[in-house]
């Protein structure tokens, strides 16, 4: 992040495996440049943050009205965004390796064609987005190397991304999409208008 | 509900007690009226449905991230509405007298009154809703008889109140505010007004 430069600036934390993550990430770069905010893709882990909470799976699952739900929530939303959904199975995706290959990434502006990528994989192909093949096929399409994916299992990367996820419990990250401005937290796809107005 | 009317009809579910059900309440009659739908206030106790999930309390105060999430969300959210927000003590409240009254209200016309004045008296005033008095007064504001306190503390209304939850959670609702069109379920302030473009 360079001091000197004033564009606004928005952080967004997703999992990869949030559903409502996928709306975002597929909104995001439209909504920001309309009004002048950069945004800074901040890949994380829901599981540590549930688990730290007593889930040990998506409270979409635990909640089984809660999930019926969410699905059909989604589904209207995607109907609304012009986006397709396709149920992950098992839902929800291992989210581990592509957590850790989004921040191997070196190239800031290779990340979030990586990460839309790994979205349409997930939800709109439903491919399995643990898959080392699915992985290397979204590098591709974003034009980063395949070798990324060696890099993501190195201890570095890994620890980075322990960091990542203890930086979001606490800063008071408890869900995804969260967008983050400064100490401002939005929560949810529904806010992500409201974050990007506030900094316009 | 007469079946010769057309006119389209939204049921608004929702609890005494829940935060973002204070925002619906206070917004629904304009926004409904906008596009000529009528709104059945449907109060019911979300204690049960969260007891059904395992919870002994408000999940903003079980996973406090959450619960100062909800607080910030609100303040924000009550700036746009333009609506005063004071944190009840304790939160939540206790919403079973209320709720109860307001199944004892025999006039559909005096309904809507009684519910946002005991909103009101929660939100605005951090007065507690399970005082007599209070509900007393919320009762006046609406031009309904002051006796309808002992009516509320009848068998038959209690009962009316425990098959109202049965229905909320048979239904599928699991939290409020939650918008029902048929069986087109909208759950939190944030989709009445998709709930509602829906029916117009």
């Amino acid at each position: 992040m360079n001091g000197n430069d004033r564009t606004p600036q928005i952080e967004f934390w997703f999992d990869f495996a949030s559903t409502y993550s996928y709306l975002s990430a597929m909104r995001i770069e439209t909504q920001a440049a309309n009004r002048g905010v950069r945004v800074q893709w901040r890949p994380f882990l829901l599981g540590p943050v549930f688990a730290a909470q007593g889930w040990n799976t998506s409270p979409f699952n635990i909640y089984p009205a809660k999930g019926a739900y969410m699905w059909r929530d989604m589904a209207r939303l995607c109907a609304r965004y012009h986006l397709p959904l396709t149920k992950p199975d098992p839902f929800p995706q291992h989210s581990l390796l592509a957590a850790r290959v989004a921040l191997a990434i070196p190239d800031d502006r290779q990340l979030p064609g990586f990460c839309k990528a790994v979205f349409a994989a997930e939800f709109a192909e439903g491919l399995d987005i643990s898959d080392v093949q699915v992985l290397q096929t979204c590098l591709c399409a974003a034009g980063a190397p395949p070798d990324l994916l060696e890099t993501a299992q190195t201890p570095g990367i890994k620890s980075a991304l322990r960091a990542q996820v203890e930086e979001a419990m606490q800063r008071g990250i408890f869900g995804a999409p969260s967008f983050v401005l400064g100490d401002e937290l939005y929560w949810g796809d529904d806010r992500l208008d409201d974050a990007l107005d506030r900094l316009a």
